[in-house]
């Protein structure tokens, strides 16, 4: 999934819009968008080498505290996104993501970003892992 | 939910259509009348005075073996739907629901069908509880 | 869907949870917030008395442009949500809706806000028209 | 998207899941198999050499008449699913397309079928077009 032409620490994934995800405007429905951050979330873990399953494991999750979404370019049915996602922040109990979603013809659908708090298994605030921290390369979209 | 008007063993719980449940077609996308469907198991066990927890709670749970859904009438945004939904039958370890979504101009949106699969714990079948069978009045729709 | 009990210019929605509006870690998925924005804005604009279908025929149309949310509260399966929905600003081209999601227990689920450019039908910038204007009470949540 | 594997007729799309598809019971949520066999379906006409946008473009349209699902193995969050599809049957104003999904391991996670009325513009029915007749081999899954 990365790249060459991208900076270090950005990850991209594809992905292709289909019918089911479009509404009767003709274009990506708006929460889909929320989905398509997830997806490149989890790719960028894959591109770490750090599982979901593993950061659990190693005792901490990272439940959504807030998520922005600036739609530029509708995306439309049978596109090929592209799927940018970087960790742009990261404090010491929470990790800022992220994300731009580009088509094929180079336009920007969409900028975004969620915050994670960095819980342990009993809800609380813990710091993120130093493993995690470690593997994590701060970048801008 | 019920209603003096509807037969013995038939729920009826309302839902309105938003933007996000359509397609490009202007239409309903074909997959979400399987979570209206769900939407009507639910009230229909509701009405019952079971509620989903108190399945579990009593040991068994209900997974899905079988869905089929005949689609007749578009569904449209904003439309007002009634979802109808009875157990037209069980076996031992299954049991059958029955579905007829409707428009507010009386028109069948679609019918439909689900078969679960009545297991314990461990995932092994198991006979529907004595409990359950009592309450439910067998319907076709 | 108004109560008395609410602020002027202030609509309630109410919305059931279904289990597949959940995701594996037993709570609503983050995307899922915004389809309930969506129900909200529907139900403000019905008891404005003005329908997305009689915006679009006054010629101007309410894209998304941007999007947020903050949540408290994990929503869950079965849930009662109050949606409540205002516009707490408008400016000449663009209309700023706010969002609260309750549950049962008077937790808040999630805060949230949308942005919506008012476009013309050939997509240019319009000013919102002024009938829409003066049925509108701004309002904060 | 084929593979030399790949019996004649049957078209293979990859699709990884995401949190979003899964529901509380921590496996994909019944609905969203369809979404699935609809991104089946797309790669199908791709494979064919025909968009959905030509098949529109040739005067017909394929609306989801029926659908059905047969639940074996539940999938689960991070899986890379295999969607295998081919069209098993055509008669001269039906189209039945069949769905066959497995798990990285093998397992089957279910099978299903769909049937589409062939319908020109003013959706009457309408002979299934020579030209896509003629691209389709009929295989059983």
């Amino acid at each position: 999934m990365t790249s060459p032409d991208l900076p270090d620490g950005v990850v991209r994934a594809p992905y292709r819009v289909i019918y089911g995800d479009t509404d009767q405007m003709g274009i990506v429905y708006y929460a889909n968008h929320l989905r398509f951050f997830e997806r490149g979330r989890c790719e960028y873990l894959r591109a770490l080498g750090v599982s979901y399953q593993s950061v659990e494991d190693a005792g901490f999750i990272l439940p959504v505290a807030d998520a922005h979404v600036s739609y530029k370019t509708p995306a439309r049915f049978d596109d090929l996104l592209s799927i940018d996602t970087a960790i742009e922040r990261m404090s010491f109990v929470k990790v800022h993501f992220a994300y731009r979603i580009t088509n094929e013809r180079g336009d920007v659908v969409c900028t975004g970003s969620t915050v994670h708090a960095s819980l342990n298994k009993d809800l609380r605030p813990v710091k993120v892992p130093q493993t995690f921290r470690d593997k994590v390369t701060i970048t801008s979209l």
